[in-house]
């Protein structure tokens, strides 16, 4: 019924119905999360074919569980049984650069490089810039509102949508946002659509704002001994007034990761390394960047320096973005991605190396430092079911003592299967109700990515 | 039965029942739009005493409006027929300014200069700055996602609120959003609800984000013979690349009502000028400026320079800031609020220009012309019923065309009664619909500010 109803309403190469090939669409880069098995895989090209697989889905009361490049790692993009997959894989034409409006328009399925590089032949930047950023999509992106290494100064990719085309849960093509810089009119339907992990809409087009391309950035390093060290020098940086355009903290379980995987010659003689970065115009980005330097001396780094050398600071920067991928090389990787107020950095680092400890887990520690998000990467053996279990109660001890900080459970992976429960301890009964309520308000059939974001 | 409820719940100071005190609640300075009378005006002091109002006016089925300065421009805080109006003017105190973690919390009736203020005193700045911003509140900022003259590089009041609190229209008293740096727990209820001019929940705090103060600004001026020519300049700009601070037009009608008022001393030989700011840091902040002065020469300004003299770039700004209520002063001004793509400007420019001359329409101009947000400003006589008619039909047009160049109805105001039937104009039935849908939700007894923003 399902199959055949799809086949009326699209083009057959758009429908995958073998299962082997079904079975690497069904889950995404959350080791830990559970997913279910799909009816069948739609591949859409365009708004009108998403629009066609929603009212088919509506018509036949089957869920639609909609994915981009699947680098997720909350499980958002998970599929429950029975489900249609709908990859935006073939939906990757850029449709618009504008230098005069500052805005692109593109289609979700475009990877975040790729748009980044198109808009550097303008002249034009699009900031923001997940670790993930050669693989996964702006759809993606728009559905975790995905963070990144320069939203310390340049914000979060919600900062960055100006509207969107969508296909309601009851299956209309609408568009909500605006082209123009500013624009009130009416409810912040785009805003509410960022972050919503396709359980609210399906995005099929995307218009993004733009900046000018940036100076190059100054880059600094600085060596801990200790990681409540690392952690008091972001304190001292934020304390001192200081906006940079990364602050990323890395340590030597990381660096390793990575130079075993790729040789890059990275080990350090320190346990911590903390990569900042200063793009302000002229002598103030190189006077920020020394500031930064004094920052982390105060703060009891052995070693810190502003790096002359391009290719050294791009090299620093590289580790940085390929740690993850290389600590999954070494087994299942339990993201955590609390983040905590400033003030509260160093405490939560010494918290989560203390639960590390008490529980018997190895955990490396990369973060946004900066903004203080914070991804402490439980890492355990395979089929190792004791090991697991421990690494699941330092995960929820994790996600505890962000929330008694101040903190929130997810600073930028969304809250996708993994994070419902931390959801349910971060806010009250009354503001889940409220997102219910408007949950049922915009997908009134429950079709759309069910039983994701909100507790059961 | 309604006051005598509210007595129940609330200090006897708390109401205002006289009749006479009651009619100065009951509009803001959208001076066309409709009003009701209200059958009691609350001033409560806590979040508490809000929720109180709201539990009763469920109870007894009354509508509730909000209001903070009445400086809005839209009709959002008029009265309707026995409603309670609910005034925020005891709620006035900053709960906290934070420099390390860079936001302050405030009740929504903090003037927007006085936390301004406050923030400098920390070496902080919060940047939206509506021209009305020496008496608005944070919370009708908050309520009508205000803009000003910063946004066009730093963005309007949504970029900056973290996290509110708020009493939904059920009445549970309610916190969203976060007091961290990033964070994707659940949908952006915070985003939503900014904008909503008191229809979807009663904002009872604010916390805001804070960036570091600027260094000081550098101002050009630019003078032209024609508006279209200005509008020429606005788009020179933005191809060049450049990111002003602010880029303000005034024409020669605003700067003879300021002149008159003041005795400013600013009348100049010029139809219109154009304000321009830079603050970018050390020498390219003089950089720009001068770039932004070519870009003037180049669309054929008349005289443009770089001002070398603080006090007189501060008073051409200061009379940008008070030619709204010295136009006032003149008669009852009806003003427009229209968002154009930036190279939609001068066209925009234009067709007002020819509006104004076609429909015999007094019309001043006043525009964050960076942003394409335009404020034409129709003047009319008092009690000249065939003026105003006039004077509407100019509105309508300007609407329309508005619309027609790929712009937005209100750029910064909000809809409030004004721009209901220009939102009609603008958004699909689809699209109008899904926003009725969340306000039943989270308004169920639709009792928050009836008859506002979403059309009949």
């Amino acid at each position: 019924m399902l199959i055949d109803a799809l086949r009326t309403r699209l083009h057959a190469d758009c429908l995958i119905v073998d299962a082997d090939r079904i079975a690497s669409y069904l889950h995404d880069e959350a080791e830990w999360a559970p997913h279910g098995t799909a009816a069948v895989v739609v591949r859409p090209r365009t708004p009108e074919d998403v629009q066609a697989v929603v009212q088919v889905c509506v018509a036949e009361g089957v869920p639609v569980v909609t994915r981009g490049a699947g680098t997720g790692l909350s499980g958002g993009a998970n599929a429950v049984d029975g489900c249609v997959v709908l990859s935006t894989e073939r939906m990757i034409r850029i449709l618009e650069i504008n230098p005069l409006e500052r805005l692109a328009v593109v289609q979700p399925g475009v990877v975040n490089d790729e748009l980044r590089a198109a808009c550097a032949e303008h002249g034009l930047w699009y900031p923001p810039d997940p670790a993930s950023s050669p693989w996964s999509t702006i759809g993606g992106n728009v559905a975790t509102n995905a963070g990144g290494l320069c939203c310390v100064k340049y914000g979060v990719t919600r900062d960055y949508v100006l509207g969107l085309q969508v296909v309601t849960g009851t299956g209309k093509l609408i568009r909500v946002g605006r082209r123009t810089a500013k624009g009130v009119a009416g409810y912040d339907l785009t805003g509410l659509l960022v972050g919503s992990e396709g359980t609210l809409g399906i995005v099929t087009e995307v218009t993004v704002r733009l900046r000018p391309a940036r100076e190059p950035e100054h880059t600094v390093a600085g060596y801990f001994d200790s990681i409540v060290d690392a952690g008091r020098a972001v304190e001292a940086v934020a304390a001192a007034g200081l906006t940079p355009s990364a602050l990323e903290l890395v340590d030597r379980h990381c660096l390793r990761a990575v130079d075993d995987w790729k040789n890059m010659g990275l080990s350090v003689d320190a346990n911590v390394v903390l990569l900042g970065r200063s793009d302000a115009p002229g002598p103030a980005g190189i006077a920020e960047a020394e500031a930064m330097v004094r920052c982390f001396e105060s703060a009891g780094a052995t070693f810190a320096v502003r790096s002359e050398d391009p290719e050294e600071a791009e090299a620093l920067f590289a580790a940085r973005r390929l740690a993850y991928p290389a600590l999954e090389r070494l087994g299942p990787v339990l993201t955590e991605d609390v983040c905590v107020p400033k003030a509260a950095v160093p405490e939560m680092l010494a918290r989560i190396e203390a639960i590390g400890v008490r529980h018997h887990v190895h955990i490396a520690n990369l973060a946004h430092a900066g903004d203080g998000n914070l991804h402490p990467l439980l890492i355990t053996p395979p089929d190792d079911p004791d090991q697991r279990r421990r690494a699941q109660a330092a995960f929820e001890e994790i996600i505890a003592d962000a929330i008694a900080l101040g903190g929130t459970v997810t600073g930028e992976h969304g809250v996708g299967l993994l994070k419902r429960h931390g959801l349910a301890q971060e806010q009250a009964p009354d503001v889940i109700a409220l997102q219910r309520s408007i949950k049922a308000a915009l997908d009134p059939h429950g079709i759309l990515n069910p039983g994701k974001v909100l507790p059961d």
